[in-house]
């Protein structure tokens, strides 16, 4: 008998989306009459009054395990438990339309729902098996903050990119004698920061599970043209903190939209060198959006699909109300419960990477 | 009997500087005790007190056409005519130190000297001309807006950066149907942002020459999202201008630093479409740094180092008080009064890159 | 009343084929009424016994800039002149369908052809044109052979490509203190391997139009070693020929087929350096389709756009019989009979390219 | 009291030797009177009569992360048990310099060694370790094939150069509708091909661990034209094989050198598929050394900037006899005899990568 996949990708996009998506296709498309469908902009798709959701061929994702960001849409905004309605009056409200998406499913014949996502999509993949919806998880986070997998699809990529953007930055500051601050993701978890100023060779890197003291930044600047290097460049992610009591500049931006704020991090940590009396030329430069597009590098194109074909055979096996991970080599599951459970943030004791910036002389504004 | 170049680099730094420091070492190599030297930090470095000129070798210009930046570093203050000096008060003022510099030049028995750079630098390249040092000049514009040669060094680079990122946000522009706006170089000249629009398939090019009208953008991004596509991709130059009485939003920020303002021209944008009452999700990205950095695109490489060989040849011929040019296929030098003429700016009505850019469909904001 | 335009693409695939056919279809989209259809796999789709023509919307080709090849397919085999057809006892004849094809294009409505090709694919323009069918050309050859265009596109991509395998190898030949020999396109000029080897730094470079003597050769490669490089690394086109009597090595092979070639030139010369003596490690790479493939860069995507909109416009007005063609900045054409003249190979004499690279170091063989 | 460390980099060369070795001495920096030296070419330069050992500062590392290839040259002859010497009579016989090395490293100061290579330089840092030397090994396989660690650096940047080349290759094939056949490293191991083939979107991939079956292949291809896709592309690792008695073509050549073979797997098994009849076009593409050159990418700077400082730190703390892991998140250590242990071969049973080739249609040749 003819059995149906949802699919849906919610949260802010990330290479690799797509990969997964072909993943559950293809395995799907080995199988005896299975169908795969994609509800466009996460869950809206099946939630709002035109329903918009279409089916994946093998045909119609021919090609997609290059191509960045996702073909179904995502948004980070609606859902089933919160979906945005319009009143008679213009005023908007939400409403919980879980029982709705519910009806909805059995009604079309989807037998299970594949939810790719962060944290926040996760949490609604719970309360979806909490009302008996059949839902696997696939792990979405770019920051690659979450403990119960090594690495999630797209954080290899967004290292990548940020790392040949500091590449490029490196020659301008040698040429100019500059200072330089590139801004990376990363509210809660230095991952990208603390990869990406390895990679590139950064004289200091900022992560927010490391509070900094602007005058010791102050001092490595001031080595490195004491020292005859005669640039410095700093990578910071984008929820550094300044020590209690340090902070010399302005008051920090409350942070709206994560990637466009002006006045982020980045010009606050230069104004704060400012008021220490830095003499040196400094520039920011904030990656935003840039860490997160275009095609995925190739190790997060096979993670990304190994998670699509794990995802299928978990809806197959009929192992609902759980998440994929990756435990290296292998790909595994966990309940979604445990998989919510605190992030992975970088642990300044006893992480390798962090010794490893040590030693090799980054320093971490400590 | 030896003979001695000089070469400094100024203004900012670009793709090939290195490349044609290369070419011109090379060069001077096949030829019988030809030497040349750097002067560090543009014509800072044998102007100051402190003499800081180093001898350029074969072995040490090796494997420096893939550097980006320029190893005999740059800057843009100072030079022979206002030379920065501090005073026993510790005010500072400028003192003309091109006697001095055309004396030091003698006693280190510098024959020539080889001036990289922009259109300040060339005009002081004239101005030493005229004192009697022998110059030849050497175009650098990441801008591509002079008028004597068919492309600068740099600018081909810069436009393959921005296209690799403008290709980066599509996929994000797509996933989340948003408008992006990403911004570009391009103060008084939108070569970069006309390229890039067209190479990335933007939907709307904003360059300095033709000043916009933000209801025509408003209207363009509309049809985007009517007629299916459902995101929209605004490429725009940083001196880019609204048209007299149409800017609706905040005022012009005054452009000080050319790469860091906050509140640039796409925040700009940005607003002026929030006043005109569009619900779309809008975000802006800055390129800045990014696009002059890093390794030189083969294009640029060898226009660089033609631009090199010839430098070392006009020398050689004592053809000085010029400035090398590019006229495909050939590279020949014009005098360097002529090369100062008025800059290179796009054609609305003639410049078949605009033609084009509005044959397929490319709002140009008018 | 509705026009109709056929395209077709013939010959090796080239980047920047897909960016022409979108500028046509776009171009042709901003008129009134007009329609594009592409012949699958040059004009076979056309001349076979079931037609395959399909129609090209702006949606069909939407992002076709960055895709690489071309969505109607190519072929280098028969065409309107010399159709392969299998007679009844299984052999195989060529056909004259020319007239078939005036005939079908008159049935569907068809009152233009847009054909992209190399020499081969202009000269069936030139004979559609002669029995009174309305084409225009728009030149394809990645080798930048064209005596009538500044520049054909494909051509940087490729070099830019073949640049950056360069650059890698360079690290492994330092790393070995090996002599690297990198094959690159170029039957009859060397464009490719001349800007290869001055973008890359090689030290040797051998083109087709300079026969090359390996004893040259050994003694540059000897000197690498001598003054103290430590390693070597030559550029050779595929079509590069020894001087008459300086073959040392094994009798030049047949080129069949031009890009997989066991025992090519690079293998060729490594025998020869072999037979003079030679004691370094040797090691041969050949990059075959590598340089055609893959999304162009930006340089590519502009020029492919232009002559699509270019040849769009020369329907439009009625200018048939003529190829589109590139004199910087301008886009102009030429007639069909002109642009088949003589191919613009590289002049040993005249160059700056080849004296560029003499001026640099670069061995050329002679 | 002064500490003294000898590097030397044994093998092929990798990405990410380079970065190891700035780990190694920015490490040292960061201690007391500890001074860093690297042997030119392996250990050959140690161990020849004119001693060849540079010392390495981190002036001179500066900047070499982003540096494919050694700075300390690398080659696969020689070594202190093997060393070749030339008699009087010209020929040439291998001696036991062991014990000179020995004698040399006491004269030098050098405490220690850190052997940076693959499995035959570490069967060497073993033997060293039984004659008393203290040596700490550092892994290098571009192939990751390994048991005892979960990567390698290099690998990454091999898997994510092969995938760019088979993008590039793709768009070829689909103008051309042909058959692509890519040959990547792996001469008993098929971890890049395997990896590529899933990165990529392969529809064919033969590894050595899977002896292929050319029936079985010639009947993936058939079906890649019959349901429409209508091209097919192969990766083939150079160490395939073909099932007893299926081999059809020529004899398998033997693989003397393993980049540069002519008429290597790739061909064979084109040969192979034309003794079956195929009508439709093949190409080959071998990739060599472009495979194992240039810069590393993010993730193999990062992990070899790990191995580096581990490495140093074994020394600090007198752990010789060991080789450095990486079991992830952490960087750890094995003794050298367990780390010499059968290779970690691809299970064609056990290993998620196999299955999800398999889940998304990938042909295995069986």
């Amino acid at each position: 008998m003819s059995k149906r996949i949802l699919i849906a990708t919610g949260g802010g996009d990330c290479p690799g989306l797509n990969a997964v998506i072909r993943g559950v296709v293809k395995s799907a498309a080995r199988e005896e009459d299975w169908h795969v469908y994609g509800s466009i902009e996460s869950f809206n798709g099946i939630l709002k009054d035109n329903v918009e959701v279409v089916e994946l061929t093998e045909k119609s994702v021919s090609g997609l395990h290059v191509k960045g960001g996702t073909i179904i849409k995502t948004t980070n905004k609606g859902g089933p438990f919160y979906f945005p309605v319009k009143k008679d009056d213009g005023t908007w409200v939400t409403e919980d339309r879980s029982e709705l998406m519910k009806k909805r499913l059995k009604n079309m014949g989807i037998d299970a729902v594949i939810n790719i996502g962060g944290d926040g999509s996760q949490a609604i993949s719970l309360e979806l098996s909490k009302i008996g919806i059949n839902v696997v998880g696939v792990p979405k986070t770019i920051d690659n903050d979450l403990s119960s997998t090594d690495f999630t699809f797209g954080f290899q990529t967004a290292v990548q990119i940020a790392t040949e953007c500091f590449d490029k930055i490196v020659t301008t500051a040698e040429s100019h004698s500059r200072v330089f601050i590139m801004e990376v993701m990363g509210r809660d978890a230095g991952w990208i920061a603390l990869h990406t100023a390895i990679a590139g060779g950064a004289d200091v890197c900022i992560i927010p599970e490391i509070p900094y003291d602007p005058y010791k930044i102050n001092e490595k600047i001031e080595s490195c043209y004491r020292e005859g290097k005669g640039f410095c460049n700093i990578v910071i992610a984008e929820g550094a903190k300044a020590l209690d009591g340090k902070v010399t500049g302005t008051n920090p931006t409350a942070i709206g939209d994560r990637h466009i704020k002006l006045g982020g991090v980045g010009d606050k940590l230069k104004q704060e060198l400012a008021d220490l009396g830095i003499e040196h030329d400094i520039r920011v430069t904030v990656l935003g959006h840039l860490q997160r597009g275009g095609t995925p590098i190739a190790f997060d194109r096979i993670l990304a699909t190994e998670f699509g074909v794990k995802a299928f055979e978990l809806v197959k096996e009929g192992k609902f109300g759980n998440m994929v991970t990756y435990r290296h080599p292998n790909i595994l599951y966990v309940p979604l419960e445990e998989a919510l459970k605190k992030p992975h943030l970088v642990n300044p004791n006893k992480d390798f990477l962090v010794h490893t910036a040590r030693r090799i002389g980054v320093c971490l504004g400590d």
